[in-house]
């Protein structure tokens, strides 16, 4: 039984990853570098984009498609920062599914304006487990840790801090009021994923927000280019 | 497309249910009582269940099984309190799947000394969506939304806190370091479960923890009631 339930998920990975190819295509075809933003829930991702698009003050045009199982929270907080941003909605019409897929990308892609922007933000359904099971098109994949979530998670969820090409360490504002050891979160997160850069950051005071949009434009710059 | 994969869920959820009811049959048999305890990774699960068992002095027969994607770090840390702890891992032989389910739990029964404890409780993996679509044969669940996280995420991940019984408010000693709002998440609570038992807890001081055990020794006395 286990084999055969093997094969639909490979069955479907390969589905989802014909459709990301197209969504890529399209997101060449405009220069729009994209990343796929992934956390646990609660980890900071909508205020550390809050944070990213203020202190970008234009220097690239961004847009932001928000992932949620429900509702338009983020969307419209974000909404006030004047991006264009896109809900998305896995409850309605994909089963209240626990991540992003490339098909659910792919619906939203005729709401965005991809001739008006330099870097989509993609927000993931905030979950450990299955968004980095999934490709959607993406140039990148940036992950948040929130150091409140104890050091342990690179162990208990690896493939997530694999497939990721930086780690955000998020809320080190809290550090001096948790029994967490940002040492060994640091040294877990290298065991699993030897090398990938990590920045420590707040989204409450700003700490280590301009290492990471800096890596972002570096990112942006690349994409755009001459190949 | 759509209506042919909710189609496919439900006959999955089906499935599910008829395992839930032969494990929950040998439950009954033994007279266990059992938790299925749910949360987003880092709510302070396993502390929680740490300062339970603690306090529980013997008062009932704890046994624990722990479920995760992969690893067995939360099994080592319970495994020092002297109670009978199995580690089920997702990743082996079941996909890597974000929860468990009642034929994961079941596989794990041979496994637990159930005619030797009063209490299972079984940790599921961290995550705020699919954990609460498979019932795994429990009579109560538990949910831990930590303070951390956030006043927005009742409404974000409504059916979790609908499906729980009751939901610990965790980590309630940071939120005089924390631009949380306790009485909005309180009442995002309320909205999504209107009349559902809220406890403040604090794994780290203990405050609450004795409120939750006296609910839960209540659920084992009533379980092991007369019918």
């Amino acid at each position: 039984m286990h084999r055969t339930r093997v094969r639909v998920v490979e069955d479907a990975l390969d589905a989802n990853n014909t459709i990301a190819r197209a969504n890529r295509a399209d997101f060449d075809r405009e220069s729009v570098t994209v990343v796929n933003f992934m956390s646990a829930p609660g980890a900071g991702k909508t205020t550390l984009l809050e944070q990213l698009v203020r202190g970008l003050d234009g220097a690239v045009r961004v847009g932001v498609l928000e992932g949620d199982v429900e509702g338009s929270m983020d969307a419209d907080r974000l909404a006030h920062l004047h991006v264009p941003v896109v809900q998305l909605n896995t409850a309605g019409g994909f089963g209240g599914e626990c991540h992003l897929d490339a098909n659910m990308v792919r619906s939203a892609l005729p709401d965005l304006p991809l001739d008006e922007i330099d870097l989509l933000v993609i927000e993931n359904v905030g979950n450990l487990v299955c968004p980095a099971e999934f490709r959607v098109g993406e140039d990148a994949r940036v992950m948040v840790s929130a150091i409140t979530e104890g050091e342990d998670k690179p162990l208990k969820y690896p493939l997530m801090f694999r497939a990721c090409d930086v780690v955000l360490v998020n809320k080190i504002d809290l550090l001096p009021h948790l029994d967490v050891d940002l040492d060994k979160l640091l040294a877990n997160i290298d065991a699993v994923h030897p090398g990938v850069p990590r920045m420590l950051v707040s989204a409450k005071t700003g700490e280590g927000i301009a290492e990471w949009r800096d890596w972002l434009l570096e990112q942006t710059a690349r994409a755009g280019a001459p190949a």
